[in-house]
């Protein structure tokens, strides 16, 4: 089986990377529909476990409570919930064959499949340029207060990835390509990271090849 | 004018692979010649230089006398003298036309030229693997020994990025593509490199070529 899982900064062009690869490899891609499943099999609703990842999930957030730090036992429980959910998800569409995964720490939870993983990010000043070109009309942002809301995101995405790992997030170690997008075409960079993913996938040595 | 640099972990075939991208470019390649040519510009001993940039250069390695921690003069000097022909050759160097560039800070030296910047990097088995099938017949170091001899030169290298710049070696946010190359060969992986180099160099921006 051959699993690409592409990990990115908030602006960084990562998803439209994602998307352009899977294409190109004619293999599935799977992004916003995890949600949706996740929502599904966890029994809340989709906007809220799609607020619950973007903001992080409750774990680095306690509230105090008297003298004690702690969480409320709901959030907890949702925790709980959305993380089961995503695991038993990520896996389900992983076993459906060849894909690229967009995010949801599919490069933890699916590292015994030998995924190519992929770490997608930017200098500040082009995410911020691409962030403009995307961003909805009505979307009036700062720079300032995009810059806030770009680190809020990628905060967020490290915490739920630093929950299930002792990896970091964004670290190099952890991925076997880390592109910067600074100042390139997505287009234009898609094929080329796709054969880069082609010639790594072939390049697997046998015995790390799962059953 | 196009120029790769090359920054790298010991062990992790960074040099095989400038070195190879190098010959299917068609350019220059610049290595250890450039400690030769430092020796000759600074008029210090070409071992002794190779040694300091391999040690790190004293700026963080201060000694005690009395209460306070200082460098010996002399050393001072010598790596004054190092860093003013390290630039002073990495520049007329680069001046000569399109090459790769390993090590020797070139990323920084270079930073007006907008070179490519890559940074290769392994787990540590692989790297272990690499120096065993390389080292001399008569060295014996244990695994413990070498892991202590990888790190000792990366932290010299590190030492003697972060003295010329504010940006930390090994640091994604300053390159432009970070590879991995746990269990790769090097002579497979060093055409797709290539590849990359030559759509990232023909990608530039007008604005950032230089006159």
């Amino acid at each position: 089986m051959r699993i690409v899982t592409i990990s990115r900064e908030f602006g960084s062009g990562g998803r439209e990377l994602g998307k352009r690869m899977a294409d190109l490899l004619g293999v599935a891609y799977y992004d916003k529909e995890i949600i949706a499943a996740i929502a599904k099999d966890s029994e809340l609703d989709e906007g809220y476990v799609s607020e619950m990842m973007d903001r992080g999930l409750p774990g680095s957030f306690p509230i105090t409570i008297g003298r004690s730090f702690t969480y409320p036992a709901y959030l907890q429980q949702n925790t709980t919930r959305i993380l089961v959910a995503q695991h038993k998800i990520v896996k389900e569409l992983a076993a459906g064959g060849d894909c690229v995964m967009m995010g949801q720490c599919a490069n933890i939870i699916l590292q015994d499949h030998h995924p190519l993983n992929i770490f997608v990010y930017a200098d500040m000043d082009s995410k911020i340029k691409r962030c403009r070109e995307r961003a909805p009309e009505d979307e009036n942002l700062t720079d300032s207060e995009m810059k806030k809301k770009m680190r809020q995101i990628d905060a967020g995405r490290a915490s739920r990835h630093d929950l299930l790992s002792n990896l970091k997030w964004g670290a190099r170690e952890n991925y076997h390509l880390c592109v910067n997008t600074s100042g390139l075409d997505i287009k234009v960079l898609a094929p080329h990271a796709t054969q880069y993913a082609k010639f790594w996938l072939g390049s697997l040595p046998t015995n790390q090849e799962e059953s």
